[in-house]
C-alpha cells in the first residue's frame, strides 16, 4: 500500500467518524428538529447503491466504511423520525 | 465505461447531493440547534483530504464531487456557527 492510499483511507474514515457527533447530539438532547429528514433518506439510498457497488467490484475497504456509515445514517434517521 | 461504473457515479452523485436538502432547510428556517458543530468540521477535514488524495491520484470526478460536497459543508458550517 502506497502513502497516498492510506490518506485515502483516512479521508474515507473520518467522513464516516463525522456522522458520530450527530448521532451522539440527537440521542442524547432527544430534538432533531432543524436535521433534514430528506438529507438522510437520500444520503442512505445513496449509501446502500455505494455498498453495492463496492461489493461487485470486491472492494472491501469502501464497502466496510459505507456499511458503518450507513448504520449511522440510519440511526440519524430513526432518531429524527422519533422526535420530529 | 462499464454499468457497474455508473452506480459507483449514481451512488457518488445521490451521496454528495443529499446535503442540499440540509442547506435549504438550515438557509430557511435560519435554524441549526440540532446541527452537530462537530460533524460538519470533521466532515470538511475529511472532504479536505479526500480531494487532496483524488487529485494525487488524478481522478477527476472524486475530486469534483468532493469538491461540491465540500461547498454545501461549508455553507451548513457556516450557518451553524452564524444561527446557532
Amino acid at each position: 500500500m502506497k502513502y497516498i492510499d492510506l490518506l485515502g483511507y483516512f479521508a474515507g474514515i473520518l467522513v464516516v467518524i463525522s456522522l458520530l457527533p450527530q448521532v451522539i447530539k440527537s440521542w442524547k438532547t432527544k430534538l432533531t428538529r432543524d436535521i433534514s429528514l430528506m438529507r438522510y433518506i437520500v444520503y442512505a439510498v445513496g449509501l446502500v447503491l455505494w455498498i453495492v457497488y463496492a461489493l461487485v467490484v470486491k472492494n472491501g475497504p469502501v464497502a466496510v466504511m459505507n456499511s458503518i456509515g450507513l448504520i449511522f445514517a440510519l440511526i440519524i434517521l430513526f432518531l429524527k423520525l422519533k422526535y420530529k
